[in-house]
């Protein structure tokens, strides 16, 4: 909870309604993503026409009302449901390629967690969704000004840390990497590959993003390979 | 006609059956590809759920029973209009790129081209409808992948027979080129923008194919403006 909330609570009798009205926020919100949470798993198994406002009700342990109530139609909990999918993939993608130690291995990385997940095709679909449903499109619109910008920050951000050299502007390369994201997935869920052909296809794709300094490993490698000495015998 | 159907011909008798039969498919082949002009026409431009078979019969001058022998459902032909579209558009720009003097113009021509025609949106909407149709599967299947050779080629042959040095493998940079012309689209549609900048956002992510030799011009530039020279005073 942010401070001034804390803040304010301490200042107001527990009766008060502003306090009640603050309970029934956050009550929202985590009924809101319980839904979410329900919606993406069931969409993701079956598609958008295979499942019912019902179905999702009852794998959240809801009433059917609360998600007309929260999210209006089904096709509106859909594009919510894969826009934040998305956006998770890349801030879990992002932090595990931060670990890595090379630009080679980085990108590997940022492939393997996008491609990893159904988060693109997930994604794919409400955008053509989109296409016949006009009103849900800002939502779409907004996420992925959100995957560029996002990608951006954290591509110059790692740039900048390791002292690498990025072979296109950072923002070039932030945009590249999604719009081959979303064209190999596309392509791969017509030719019906499997999401590992899919990496492999990103990953050529995409090509060498950043060099290394020449000459200069600028991190320590620790732990490589099960060292027997760090083994207690 | 190829040279062996007219040998064949000279042989037969007018009244033989298999000339009879060539006729039979010769007309069967032009009304099929009337059906597929009007049907693209439509499709592109009010979508597959808004156009009718007997819209398109009409528009083809046909009847619909003509539609259902020849492709069986509408579905079926909006996904073999769309292929064929994205064919000829890939074709024309390969055309229209050869014509270009440096490496520079002649990946803007192949953009401009494949980005300025529906064809691209038209086949991601084919794509996405084989999901739930995968009898439609094999088709787009088929298609990417003769998208991805007569790309190679293409590309392959321009390189050799300009000196042009590629600065991916031909093979990648073709796939490089289709992915990116199928994800810049996607993103595109979902944020409202045009053509133009279509074309401008995957020139962006392209970036540069390849280079021509350092100082060597070795296409003389004929034609370059419009001189009075050629106008009859």
């Amino acid at each position: 909870m942010a401070p001034k909330s804390v803040q304010a609570a301490s200042e107001m009798p527990a009766g008060d309604p502003k306090h009640a009205a603050r309970a029934t926020r956050s009550a929202g919100r985590q009924m809101r993503s319980r839904l979410l949470d329900a919606a993406s798993l069931l969409f993701k198994e079956r598609g958008l026409a295979a499942v019912s406002i019902a179905d999702i009700a009852a794998s959240a342990d809801a009433f059917p009302s609360q998600i007309t109530y929260y999210f209006r139609t089904k096709e509106a909990l859909f594009v919510e449901a894969a826009c934040r999918d998305v956006l998770h993939v890349a801030r879990a993608a992002e932090e595990h390629a931060g670990k890595q130690l090379s630009p080679a291995d980085y990108t590997r990385a940022l492939v393997d967690s996008v491609m990893g997940a159904d988060a693109v095709g997930f994604f794919v679909e409400a955008m053509m969704l989109t296409r016949r449903r006009q009103d849900l499109a800002p939502l779409v619109e907004r996420t992925v000004e959100r995957l560029h910008a996002e990608g951006l920050r954290a591509y110059a951000a790692e740039m900048a840390a390791r002292g690498w050299h990025s072979r296109l502007d950072p923002e070039t390369s932030a945009r590249r990497f999604w719009a081959i994201a979303i064209g190999v997935t596309l392509e791969g869920h017509a030719m019906g590959r499997a999401p590992e052909q899919l990496a492999t296809e990103m990953l050529r794709l995409i090509g060498t993003q950043a060099d290394a300094p020449a000459g200069a490993a600028r991190l320590k490698i620790v732990g490589a390979g099960n060292s027997d000495s760090s083994s207690e015998a």
